[in-house]
């Protein structure tokens, strides 16, 4: 049945290839001595800490408010705590009325993006990209332009110049980098932002992995810069940190103009986000600094187990790895999609194709995976490093 | 401070009209013995039943699957529920694969509208519209046609027949209908399923206010026809009959090819819908037939005291009065957003103009009030009648 109205923009977005991978795994068996290692996805797989199950539980008997809708930007608490904690963390001055909540971090970005860039506009994205954040493009017919990264990939803020147009609207950074892993350095955050401001379009910079970064110092210091809030549009999970993916909680930092329009997106599309996983956030950023530092570590552990394992993996190549992932060059006949599925046969892994994170017209992704190791603890990634050095595809 | 970048399509997006009109109360003292009626927004006010929250609290206490990432297009179980309690209600057959389950019913609009129409394309709202239903054609560059009703709020088939253009993907309707109140008639349904089917568009059916319909027998016929999925897309919120406001939790019924479209948009703005919602909604399907019967009971002897309240209020007219709402013209020299603002120092009653719910270019919007007065019971409609007869503005 051909479906009838489509809208062209809806009809040339993908699926959503964390579905379409999910797919793969129909009418595979793993046997018992050899279970699924699955790295497609990044998202934690054990429930929070008691007390903030405890602290939604309680607030779903006792609260009345925690069952109504609450502000469209976000329960107040939650946006002052943010405000607080980011300001001490990145050395500026973040207001309450510098912060939205949102529905997960992905709303953010589509909500910060439908006030920036209409039909026919322009951003600009390092690839490897994030796949919902092209799709938001694809649907919205905005175009994404690809920024293409070397071996180490870190985009260029030269590169990107060359890319600005008249129709050009934000430059939109990850990092830590999702699916690169790369974390970025502060200076070259800061030239993006300079780059960003000189031609007055905005920077939209998505630190979802943020309590993940290894390095002790700050991560950029755009926020010292008092009117950091003319271009920089910052965003935020609490999804990883605090093990709350199936909440839907995400934030926004942004000057309050910029959130007087994103209120606007968020009414009609979201009205608020859940007050549950508004109280679990709020419970966590107030109680978990030092759970969230044991999470890190253990994560920082798992890393260094991927750096080590893949020193031993001969024809593979190790380009990113930090925060959940780690980005890889593989040294099969046969492209990543297709190698991707006999992965699942002959090795029981299940990773994305690099194609999925790139545009078609670049045919680097064929040679690339991602592969999200977050939960998968050492002894499981020795096993992973076996189970990828015996196949040959 | 000028915005920059700022979309054009989301400058002209207007604000949200609830936030502005709680801003109305700012600086506004209500005595003791004349506290504020708020009839302003359609939600209830109080907590869902204890057997709902404990399932909640259980939940996350209990089931790691609680705060996990879900399916895209929501939590199996609940489709299978929606499904099967539609196909009885509705005499037809919905399967569990035509459900998806969103973050409320305005996502729900939202995830259809942007699989039907692509900017420059055009759809046809009945007049008074649902404002967030006109923000979403604002933000997406979708021309919103608007189809004025007459006195009896209906909207004519024939009118909207001549209103379709090349551009046009979808008849939008509302039944019972916000902000109108008014229940549309199954013949009147029919005229404009058959409408949409003639010209290969699509009829989006609003139905979020359906438990509350004061009719006994079914409100449409359209799913007894097996081809229902070739025009029709029904959307049903969660919030209202359970009490779910704040959990956003909403649900589309559509054809499988839809929502394989519709499920591109969920994955980039929502992921899923939060879980504990959907456990809600689930636990409130499953038991709460019997006290959402009683809701429904106490709704509309409410209906019925608006009515009765009307008729000794001079020179206001009941134009519709139905599910939350009561749609009327008022006898004021001043126009309805001052006479509103006005209402709120001088009555205390916050109730929402006419002209949020209409477009510039109909001035009809300045004679009328939409009162949600789903939360006053009969003592306080009484009140508020009070209140109504001897304000003169």
């Amino acid at each position: 049945m051909t479906l009838t109205p489509l809208a062209p923009p809806m009809a040339a977005t993908f699926a959503p290839p964390v579905m379409e991978a999910r797919r793969w795994l129909e009418g595979v068996t793993f046997p018992a001595d050899r279970p699924l290692i699955n790295v497609s996805q990044a998202a934690p797989v054990a429930a929070p800490p008691e007390g903030l199950r405890r602290a939604i539980a309680d607030a779903a008997m006792t609260q009345t408010e925690a069952h109504l809708y609450g502000p469209v930007l976000g329960m107040p608490e939650l946006r002052t705590e943010l405000a607080a904690q980011w300001s001490k963390a990145y050395g500026g001055t973040i207001r309450d009325s510098n912060v939205a909540i949102t529905q997960g971090c992905n709303q953010a970005f589509a909500a910060a993006m439908s006030t920036l860039a209409a039909p026919g506009d322009e951003v600009i994205l390092p690839t490897p990209w994030y796949f919902n954040h092209k799709m938001w493009c694809d649907m919205a017919s905005v175009t994404a332009v690809p920024l293409a990264t070397g071996a180490d990939l870190l985009p260029d803020p030269e590169k990107a110049r060359a890319l600005i147009t008249p129709r050009t609207r934000a430059i939109i950074l990850i990092t830590p980098n999702n699916p690169g892993g790369v974390e970025y350095p502060p200076a070259l955050v800061q030239a993006f932002m300079d780059l960003a401001r000189d031609h007055r379009i905005a920077l939209i910079l998505d630190e979802t992995y943020r309590d993940f970064d290894s390095r002790e110092t700050r991560p950029h210091e755009l926020f010292t810069d008092p009117d950091w809030g003319d271009t920089l549009i910052h965003l935020y999970s609490f999804s990883k940190a605090y093990r709350l993916t199936g909440h839907r909680v995400g934030a926004m930092v942004a000057s309050e103009a910029r959130l007087a329009e994103v209120e606007k997106f968020l009414d009609t599309v979201a009205i608020c986000a859940g007050q549950l996983g508004q109280i679990g956030a709020l419970w966590g950023m107030r109680n978990l600094g030092d759970w969230v530092a044991g999470e890190r570590a253990e994560i920082l552990a798992r890393r260094q187990a991927m750096v080590e394992g893949f020193k031993r993996l001969n024809g593979w190549r190790l380009m990113g790895c930090g925060a959940y992932f780690a980005y890889v060059e593989h040294p099969f006949t046969l492209d990543a999609p297709d190698a991707a599925r006999e992965l699942v046969r002959q090795a029981g892994v299940l990773l994305l194709p690099g194609t999925m994170f790139m545009p078609e017209t670049d045919a680097s992704g064929k040679r690339q995976f991602r592969i999200a190791f977050a939960n998968v603890d050492a002894q499981g990634i020795s096993t992973l490093m076996d189970r990828l050095s015996t196949v040959s595809l």
